[in-house]
């Protein structure tokens, strides 16, 4: 299955500065705000993003390239940016994500795949065979899970102030749909 | 049921740079493809919002405030946006949403509502009385739904792409939630 890599690039660029504009120098209590046990706030999701940077993605990308199906990727862990995150601020935490975005985009076109490349095939510890152009696809795919579940947990505080307009709003009837939300 | 008005602004405003950062310069083809029959693109979306500022929010908060359950609100119509938004480009909309919630925010503030104001009662034309309150709690929750549609909207092209992962990715399992997605 193909994707277009460029409108991945695209949508991998745009992200920091969307949460920029939705989270930058929001206040703590609203940031660190979430939906319930076990949900993230913005600020955990920031967090979450992060982690993906340094241990998901281009790692993975690059031990497909050299080591094919022969080496299983390093299970990914959904509460590591617990740790990392503990003790910065939204806006540290902001800063650095872009700055890894923009770190490992540079690294992604520094690769200069070719079509045969992106069918190259490595292997995921849960889901088995996967080619690199799925790893792509799903590196952008995972931001925009992450801008769906963040419209989610900053509209949770409106649940009651809508009144009888809450039918009507897609994010107030939403519950999530996957482990990644 | 009372809602925090400041955290209400702080999103209105945030919205335009957000979506500024998600759309401005996509292709044309990215901006207009939709999710199927009788669902939105992303440029149909910033037109929909587009025309929430001229007809929906602060007439009816006006309405409210000068005649109360008296007048019922003009229903609003979902599809108001496809006569205004033809023959305009993304960015001509996403500037003219930027300049309408900027000048709205303006007649907001000066309204100086105090803590009775929001109490204020209005009528719509389906939901019956609602509150000044309610209103612009929905303004700002609807704003996030809409976000919510378009990181859906954005993501649709990847469901084949990711493969396995798939499963893992709650935007691609989201089928919308309401009529406003």
């Amino acid at each position: 299955m193909g994707h277009d890599l460029q409108r991945t690039v695209s949508i991998l660029a745009r992200t920091p500065a969307a949460l920029d504009a939705l989270l930058r120098d929001l206040p703590d209590e609203w940031a660190s705000r979430n939906e319930g046990e076990n949900t993230w706030s913005a600020f955990d999701v920031v967090g979450h993003l992060i982690h993906g940077e340094r241990t998901d993605w281009i790692p993975r990308a690059k031990m497909v390239l050299q080591f094919g199906e022969t080496r299983t990727f390093e299970p990914f862990d959904r509460w590591g940016q617990v740790r990392e995150s503990q003790g910065k601020s939204l806006e540290q935490l902001l800063d650095e994500f872009a700055r890894l975005r923009s770190g490992n985009l540079t690294e992604l076109r520094a690769l200069n795949l070719r079509q045969e490349d992106l069918e190259r095939r490595g292997r995921h510890p849960a889901l088995g065979v996967v080619t690199l152009s799925e790893l792509l696809a799903t590196w952008a795919a995972h931001d925009l899970t992450h801008l769906h579940q963040l419209s989610r947990v900053m509209a949770h505080p409106y649940r009651e102030a809508v009144g009888p307009w809450s039918r009507y709003l897609g994010v107030l009837q939403c519950a999530g749909h996957s482990a990644a939300s």
